[in-house]
């Protein structure tokens, strides 16, 4: 799929224009794209989104009919639309793999180039990364819920239009939900797509027996049988009991049965004891209908027999308190040789200055212990004094007995990538790695953990000086 | 854009594969397309999705590409296979126009066609009409709030991925939001774009009076100013009447600025009288800053002067309670000659069989009284006792001073549009002029008027029926 340029904000443009016409679009200027609060309310993010972004990226142009469209808004230069023919992005971009635990306030992408590419850029990687994460992370959460039993995403039906559920099934999957009902996202992700059959199928035919036999003739060797439509307890478990044995004497095993509506927990128990009955222990129970993290949480500790949990809606929609969206945003830091900093009245929310890195300490068993985010060329060791970002007067200790890492690499420059891109089971399985090396802490739904993430002292100290310049220019505005 | 036909759920095409399987695939088969609960906990709905929902069924036919993937997924036969190769949809859909306004129960598409080709499209349409309906709905209440004024979005960064951002501003302008920030939308759907700039404009400038003197020479006629990166009242208002000055000198006039920040009431009100004292009274006043229509409602009662509203994350994601997704879904209700009904515990959520229509109560003044839903042929007039349909033995009188109108018509036949589609300024008219014609109460947004939709003798006697006849079967279960 190849994504317009025009999937930008007008602002953009006009800003580009802008300096394009007062000859300011080739400054250097460096962005950060960051997020300030962990979605969810909860200990972590899961960074998504980037291939999708650097393919952006790579192959922003704007062809003849985007061109003429934008002549007849009848709002730029004409020698300002010759320039956009030409645009392209040569830029350098620094960011975590894909898959990679981050937090809030820390850069995740980090844009360098001319003011006017890199400014360009903004809407549609916000677009693209803000989605993306959010989608990851609440995988990762449901997938933590799910304690090793696995997550089947079925949620194109409730996405937010077409590609809504197809980002959303790679997103996912990066999270660590590894297979989709999605069969688009099949194709052109390579994720392992699973299915059913709706209570339509049920009703197509005289009676719920002979669905289920017409069902599994058809798919022996696949056949998962949707068990509510009638009564589960009474009616679906019973027939699909008889159909395992029918399925047995031609030589296969029924796969399992999809419960879809009442109690998960009490019925998947009953069901399971059934299945044990009749001799079949193999038999895998999903289940369905609104499940998330915290469904998955309760009904698990009922003693719910669940093998498969299928996750729609909460899952494709990103529900829940602190999810919707993620208010990931895009920072000018850096413009010709100038830090800069946005201010507010509240300095939790001022951001941080310059061209950075962020640090990560590790203990001696490869477990994260927090984060600090530094200038570029600041040397930062064991054993530093570092600061709160929302308040400078508190000040911690890095431990003495840490390694600490680059959590980012320059993944393009120039406008071009710098690795080849991973698969996206590579992104999944770093994702998996990175989560399992957070405190426990972090991963709990209500109250995590808070993973702490410092600012170095030379980044302190200059975020505390541009303040100080904003406040003085201000009490000299007449 | 070509929607996929792999846009779907797996479970679509192994049902598919089944009926084909059983040669059922021709079967006469009826859907109904509907949700249960207004959205936002709302008093309505308005229709949005379809000529995507039509383009989607026109064009519909698998490519090489597709069938080969679907081959290597050895799930299923190869018969099969060569039959989607010509699958296509040739089947009937009837559906209210875009932008009307509906209520929980109506069927919205009704879908008549071969079992195969009914049953196939489910996911796509619900897809589309899902989350567009809900964009719609949730425009539809924020313009309300605003009460006449102007209504700008720009989502599309916390937009659910490209798609989601640009299907969001068609419905939003369905719904009454009648310009975006999004481009790309300007150019595919003819939908006005607005936009002004970013904070790093001002960032980008030694200070703030000169970046916006830049952007002014730049974009005289179309000159908003984003007064909030430093302080509101003592520096960005005081820049923009200075720039608003040198334009006049200039021949212009200052478009607006816009406040990003703060109490958004307060600012606005001193704003405009900062700006009035200086002789400027036409400069329009912005306001955005995690906008929906409970803060315009409440800014609004404390006296602002907000004349452009910029709503971006909350209608892009379509939040609050009972936002999110709408719960759309697609059931059976008729194969071959019998009608169908899903049962469940509830009578609230069986489904209603059968061909039907809806019919809407209209009285002499031209405004909405209540909804009917009745068996296609069923003779319904004035006067005529309808039921409720989560409790059969409520009944009421339909008024005898109405008038009844079939809301839906025949929109495609043997896979064929029947009338060419509107143009979406048509669709946004629809909408604008139904919304007027509901019972006030309606349009509130805590606890609104609920809107009757009853359903008629005939289809509440047969509904009656086969839930009977569900329940003798279940009894006879052994």
């Amino acid at each position: 799929m190849r994504y317009s340029p025009l999937l930008t904000d007008l602002y953009e443009l006009t800003m580009v224009a802008g300096y394009f016409e007062h000859a300011m679009h080739e400054v250097p200027a460096v962005f950060d794209l960051f997020y300030r609060h962990n979605p969810y309310r909860g200990g972590y993010a899961v960074f998504a989104g980037l291939e999708p972004a650097l393919q952006y990226l790579e192959e922003l142009r704007f062809n003849d009919e985007e061109l003429s469209y934008l002549q007849g808004l009848n709002l730029f230069p004409a020698r300002f639309l010759s320039y956009l023919e030409a645009f392209r992005f040569r830029g350098k971009v620094t960011a975590p793999a894909e898959g990679s635990v981050v937090f809030g306030n820390e850069p995740l992408l980090t844009v360098e180039g001319g003011l006017a590419e890199a400014q360009f850029v903004e809407t549609a990687l916000l677009n693209i990364i803000n989605f993306q994460t959010l989608v990851a992370t609440k995988a990762a959460r449901i997938n933590y819920a799910a304690r090793g039993s696995a997550v089947l995403e079925f949620g194109l039906r409730r996405a937010h239009g077409p590609d809504g559920g197809l980002s959303e099934a790679r997103a996912a999957f990066i999270g660590g939900v590894r297979s989709t009902s999605n069969v688009l996202a099949g194709m052109k992700y390579g994720i392992p797509v699973k299915g059913t059959h709706a209570h339509s199928w049920i009703m197509a035919f005289p009676d719920e027996l002979t669905a289920f036999r017409n069902y599994a003739q058809v798919f022996p060797e696949h056949c998962i049988l949707l068990v509510d439509t009638y009564d589960t307890l009474k009616s679906g478990i019973p027939n699909a009991i008889t159909i395992a044995r029918e399925l047995r004497e031609k030589g296969y095993e029924l796969f399992g049965v999809r419960l879809d509506s009442g109690d998960l927990a009490y019925l998947s128990i009953k069901s399971r004891e059934m299945f044990d009955a009749a001799g079949f222990p193999e038999v895998k129970i999903l289940a369905s209908n609104e499940i998330d993290e915290f469904v998955i949480d309760s009904i698990r500790e009922e003693g719910s027999r669940i093998d498969i949990y299928g996750v729609g809606t909460r899952l494709a929609t990103c529900a829940g308190e602190g999810g919707g969206a993620l208010g990931g945003v895009y920072k000018l830091v850096r413009i010709g040789q100038n830090p800069k900093l946005k201010v507010t009245s509240d300095i939790a929310k001022a951001t941080l200055p310059d061209r950075k890195k962020v640090l990560r300490a590790v203990d001696p068993h490869g477990n994260f212990v927090q984060d600090v985010i530094a200038l570029e060329g600041e040397p930062i060791a064991p054993g530093d004094v570092v600061f709160d970002p929302a308040n400078p007067l508190q000040r911690v200790r890095l431990p003495h007995d840490v390694r600490l890492v680059d959590t980012r690499t320059v993944v393009m420059d120039r406008g071009e990538r710098c690795q080849p891109a991973p698969t996206l089971e590579e992104s999944a399985d770093h994702a998996a790695r990175e989560l399992n090396l957070l405190p426990e802490g972090s991963l709990r739904f209500v109250n995590p953990h808070i993973y702490k993430v410092s600012v170095s002292s030379g980044l302190n100290r200059l975020r505390l000086r541009l303040m100080e310049e904003v406040k003085r220019h201000l009490l000299a505005t007449p």
